[in-house]
């Protein structure tokens, strides 16, 4: 049968990502540029990541939260180098209810200044503190080159911001996020690696001291920004007045950290596990894990697949029963490899009489007889081998596109397919911006066993630092 | 104890709802004017309201997407009732990434324009009806007397958008939504009986055919209209061009639904239950269920106030454990009280000398001694009679406050303290406007029974038609 209604990746890698990202029903461009409509098989993905990541940002004891879209201008101007950040990408709402504005009001394009101007009323004294709140919400950051997921004028993401007694706390909280939110999200659930690692100054977050992230390969090679954890000392507790009584009765500006992970993830999945025949969903993800197809309505294979549908939700398996047999199998199948799911599970009168079904797997393409009596096994055996399957190939290709360079132009020569790691002392003071004129960029400082720097570590007599570069999204 | 935070219900209702939504934390003015923050603590409400809702919906087939919020301006004109009835509230983006717009976008006040231009896309044939979509989000509709949750510029809802090949086919999932979501959720969750009905012409949602409404009384008789389920004919399957090949093989437009519930059922909730100490909440929407509270952590009641708590959350109830003693237990009490929580548990050693922890009702301020081992049975209980209790005195108020007027001077005196009831008959073509002169709103229009009219019914010699009639938030 003729398979693929996508261009392969081999042949124009963006293109792909289009196609998969329409075929798949994933999302569509919306009327005003660079804004996105998520359809409805998009949008379960979605919000499964979202029941994930919402769940561990609440077990590291964090509360959920709302505040305003519209932000008055004034806000954004208190803290220097964030209005210098988002001037650029602002949408600018200049008429409410049929008239001018007396002030012009923005879309948030991140909540910062509005969340910090109600920390200030809320924090009093140091039993306030910490102050955990998330937010999920929509933002709005005006977009020239968008592309669906990765980049678009508008997106869906949750905002952390906290407040604490000490740097020390903060910092803390802010790895804690990195690790046990983000990269348990990713690792775990989207079966992703990810590389953690500081930013440099150059690419740290407008109004941040230090921001901390999480970055992946794609499978062309270039390196996508996952999300990102910063440390942003006191600077909004100045700008915003955000003081406590400490316990020694003086006042004390907060310290605090925001942190932040977007419908980019979504890009993530597809440019990761995708392959030219469509998606392929890590199963803790997936909205169905498996499709029970019903080859051929004929001598009970129905009513046996309703059974074998039902028995598998009753153990807790996502399942989607597809009896459509007025079209065709082949193009059934198809449809549901583009989809990503991770198993099908064919069931036929001919396999039937010889008491077996056949179980896919989506990540390898292999078919295997199951007898009917073991299919709830079987199952739930292959879920788990295709998450780490899916997760050691990604690993697989990052390791053997990442190469250790002695200086910038090994650097560049390998960002051509994947990343390069090499000493920040080779990089120096003036290496960022010759890299970033050939259009690589430094994705994350760790040290050199490729863990997170501590306090000090790379400068002056601290332990030294590598710097891992690529090409980005 | 000197308890009550709060202006007194009887004193200035009005003075006493905003008093509840700051006191019990439930939310703050924005800085732009009408803007709303949802507080940890209303989130929390509003997150389980959510997921009762978003449950109900999936269960009736609709599938969650999202769509931008922002809209070009000339989307919303294709639409003539629709444009002249958003017009007024709307929030116009001129200026993004720092140029001036060549065509000003509006930021979303609903989604019929924006999710009707895609409809016309996706649905091709009778084979892609229904089409069932949902979208929780944020709108914004600028508002000049804006009130915390009943009545501000931005709030937050879910909109559902369905298409569907016949008019009865819309009309049976209009009246779905109304029931089996809307009704449903409000009684046996928020335990707030509604009455269901038809909106009049002159209330109903611009652009629609037929609104559907479920209203609901407020402590001061004043009504709220919870929620609306729109039938909209085929007027944006023309505005939109949104056709299908009929099983004849012949091109016709879709007949359409929309309906929505928004942050306004959280101020139902606090003007429904909430009395002069503040929230009650009813206990299957509480974020937490019972408080159980440590008096005193001598003679190991903090260990038996642990294992108390942690029995009842292994049982699946939503408990806190307060064991803050250094806050005095009256004062921990009142703070209890004031957030409505339904069950207050109250441990200390003296009660446990004698094997019993003391059982408090939110609702009525009882207080009830209960042995340690049949705490668990004693709380299930009573979360179960709370439920009840609260909706059956909601039911009792109404039912007191809602008068038989037999002419338009009975209902406008009985709508000073509730609803009227009288024939449509009575109101005839210029009554509505004398109503709405006095203030006085037609909430919906029934059968003479209390049940939804059918096509036809109150014209002709269709059965006839009573009004309930009231003043509305």
């Amino acid at each position: 049968m003729a398979k693929s209604v996508l261009t392969p990746q081999a042949s124009d890698f963006p293109r792909w990502y289009q196609d998969v990202v329409a075929k798949a029903e994933l999302a569509d461009n919306g009327p005003v540029r660079g804004t996105m409509v998520i359809r409805p098989y998009g949008y379960a993905i979605w919000e499964r990541m979202q029941a994930e990541i919402d769940s561990r940002i609440k077990a590291a004891g964090v509360s959920n939260a709302y505040f305003p879209l519209l932000i008055p201008e004034s806000y954004l101007r208190r803290e220097a180098e964030h209005v210098e950040g988002f001037s650029p990408e602002l949408a600018v709402v200049t008429h409410g209810g049929g008239k001018k504005l007396e002030e012009p009001v923005v879309v948030r394009p991140t909540s910062e200044t509005i969340i910090n101007s109600y920390f200030a009323k809320w924090i009093q004294s140091y039993r306030d503190l910490p102050l955990l709140i998330n937010q999920w919400a929509n933002v709005v950051r005006w977009e020239l080159r968008p592309r669906l997921f990765l980049r678009t004028t508008e997106f869906l993401w949750q905002e952390g911001h906290t407040a604490h007694a000490s740097e020390s706390d903060a910092r803390d909280f802010a790895l804690k996020i990195l690790s046990d939110v983000y990269e348990d999200v990713m690792v775990n659930v989207l079966a992703i690696p990810v590389l953690k690692g500081r930013k440099t100054d150059n690419e740290r977050f407008a109004g941040a001291t230090t921001t901390w992230t999480c970055e992946a390969m794609m499978r062309d090679g270039k390196a996508l920004q996952m999300g990102t954890s910063h440390e942003l000392g006191q600077n909004f507790a100045r700008a915003f007045d955000i003081t406590y009584l400490d316990e020694t009765g003086h006042q004390a500006h907060v310290w605090q950290t925001s942190w932040g992970v977007s419908t980019r993830l979504m890009g993530a999945l597809v440019m990761v596990h995708g392959d030219d025949d469509g998606l392929r969903l890590p199963p803790r993800l997936a909205p169905v894990q498996v499709a029970v197809i019903l080859v051929k309505a004929d001598d009970g294979a129905d009513v046996a697949a309703g059974a074998l549908s039902d028995e598998l939700k009753k153990a807790g398996v996502r399942v989607e029963l597809d009896a459509r047999t007025d079209t065709s199998f082949g193009r059934r199948a198809v449809d549901w490899e583009l989809k990503g799911v991770p198993l099908r599970l064919e069931v036929g009168p001919r396999d039937l009489a010889q008491g077996i079904v056949v179980l896919a797997r989506r990540d390898t393409g292999t078919k295997t007889p199951v007898a009917l009596e073991g299919v709830g096994t079987a199952v739930v055996e292959a879920l788990d081998a295709i998450h780490a399957a899916l997760f050691d190939e990604a690993d697989e290709l990052r390791r053997s596109r990442t190469v250790d360079a002695e200086n910038l132009a090994e650097a560049e020569a390998a960002a051509a397919t994947g990343f390069a790691v090499l000493p920040m002392s080779v990089i120096g003071d003036s290496g960022e911006t010759t890299l970033n004129r050939a259009g690589v960029s430094i994705r994350c400082v760790q040290t050199v066993g490729g863990d997170l720097p501590g306090p000090g570590e790379g400068t002056g007599t601290g332990a030294p630092l590598r710097a891992v570069v690529g090409r980005a999204y």
